[in-house]
């Protein structure tokens, strides 16, 4: 974290949940998403946290809108959708953005 | 978690730091500087998580980037910037958005 994206502009993934108790299977999936998400055409990054309440933010940034929809369509990942929906999120959030600016210091 | 915006389109700052060891006088500034995000002109919400290893995301939405750009510019939230820089963050990152689509579930 940060993740090392390039200039701008690009896009953002805005997944915001609030995590069931319990885990449920969620760690294991988790670690596979990221690692799927990661060999994806147009990927960019992630950039993931959650607190000790169960509150989380992943950001994952992408090339194109359509690099986004064809990830939302990958099969395994369409099981996980529908996972999360049922037992990991009580509540959540997704939001596409286009980032425009991006500032900061690298480490 | 997670805001309740209004329809997209708006804007999100995406803030994704690591945070240096001890607290330094952040944790009383994190909840000074939500306040005061709160009163500005356009603010619509603010999303926040922060693992145990100290990696944070926190996204704020606003109407247009003139409210952003006015919020960067706050006299007292400058000085937290800077303290940032110098005190709390090793690495950080600040994207601008513009949130185009959205969907989930309400709690």
């Amino acid at each position: 974290m940060p993740a090392n994206t390039p200039r701008p502009p690009y896009y953002a993934v805005i997944f915001t949940a609030q995590r069931t108790e319990g885990d449920n299977g969620y760690d294991e999936m988790a670690v596979r998403m990221d690692q799927l998400a990661a060999q994806q055409p147009g990927y960019l990054g992630i950039e993931s946290a959650r607190g000790a309440d169960g509150a989380g933010i992943t950001v994952s940034y992408w090339e194109s809108l359509e690099a986004i929809a064809a990830w939302k369509r990958n099969a395994e990942h369409r099981l996980a959708q529908a996972q999360g929906r049922s037992d990991w999120y009580s509540r959540y959030s997704v939001r596409i953005a286009k980032v425009e600016r991006a500032y900061g210091r690298e480490g």
